[in-house]
């Protein structure tokens, strides 16, 4: 960080989060706290900068959360049934008594998917998700 | 959260990079800086973990492939039932007269399921394939 | 049927039934009368075996319903995971953006698979649901 | 049957078939096979003649096979990707070393998926399969 000047502002987790946080960022042999989280950011804006077109894709969004969770299912169909047009099918696993294992099919517009899947990844109670681009085949020799 | 208590603790960042944090927590609909750390974290934690390998992991193997290529589809489905503990369901999608795409879900020992998706990818004829970890939920707070 | 041996039997039949057989094994494809009755059979096995509850079966349960009904799809999810260890993985089609498909793999014992396709398939608001029992394919010669 | 003559045939079965066949025709109470039979084409044909006409429905197609049968998966997969159109996504469960369990979701004019249905429930091979049928929800008041 060198000569720049530094922004300091305050983050709120819960308490267990924090705590795997801080256990990881010993584990990785950061020093502190802000820089394995400064790193996290830079490794995520990376990702998120991949340019997303009008391209045709397929892929899938795999989701995991607690079906407890308030709305949290309702405000997932919700959005899904939006796109029901790219969206092939989706398989849900029960994982546990609380656990879903939510894998969507998707077939579109490269930015479109991009799209549903920040929506579904960013919805509040979501506890991982990922998107995961893959071809339709069409102009991939073997 | 509800109950959960929270832990507040302050970071320092670049203000540039806390600049494109915000951009991006707003790009993926994020309410709010922590919320959108939160999911950083949980994220960087499923990799984390993953590296270790008797953790138990759920995740999907992604294959793109032309079922005309000789023996290919025989090859995969081999495959698939010497492991058929670990793989809870397979989802194919017929994407035209040639192309499919083929989800596993599945659920074991990160090791293994590492072994598995490499067996399969690796398989000559397979357009693009790709091994997606997620976590079981368990040891994962929201 | 390779180096199994085969049991040849007679059997008789009114003439009108013989000849309606044998158009409806035309149109259904079947090469030969053999092939045809073999298949009635093990399909008849399948089902007259479920009826003893500690048999155990695969199957699925297809629920249509609108998961804008109120507390729907949280009921229906809620029952699911009271029994994750038989539902094998769940299929959910965005039909149009009300209607959804929901198909549930299924394998456990009988009785109390027909007990969770009951619970399900009664829940107010599923417009229509079948439980469609068939085999591990274990006890089942081909 | 009373004054109607009978046309007599030869049927090939494996003889552990024969046997099952046997021993459920006397649970059921049949005095002979050929009465035990005759009513098993009977019930075929009602179902075989249920009108299936341009209406879209929505189903499942279930089969259970063992994948190591020669050809026999090549055949369903050249199958489905002719009809590639009305086959929404197929889930495939493995079963055990040999046994599969196949659940294709479909949707199209009701004609259409039963005449795929009988295509690869007649395929040489397959254990058992069912056509279930279900509703788009589109006309179906709850």
């Amino acid at each position: 960080m060198k000569s720049e000047l530094v922004s300091r502002f305050s983050v709120s987790l819960p308490p267990s989060l924090l705590r795997q946080l801080d256990e990881m960022s010993a584990e990785k042999g950061y020093d502190n706290r802000s820089q394995a989280i400064a790193d996290m950011i830079r490794n995520h804006l990376v990702e998120h900068r991949q340019k997303f077109g009008n391209e045709e894709i397929c892929g899938t969004v795999t989701l995991v959360y607690d079906h407890h969770k308030q709305h949290l299912q309702a405000t997932l169909t919700d959005i899904q049934h939006d796109y029901h047009d790219v969206i092939v099918s989706t398989v849900h696993v029960h994982l546990d008594h609380h656990n879903c294992l939510e894998v969507l099919l998707v077939r579109g517009k490269a930015a479109l998917i991009r799209k549903i899947a920040d929506e579904l990844i960013s919805a509040k109670g979501v506890k991982h998700g990922r998107l995961t681009v893959t071809t339709t085949g069409k102009d991939l020799p073997t």
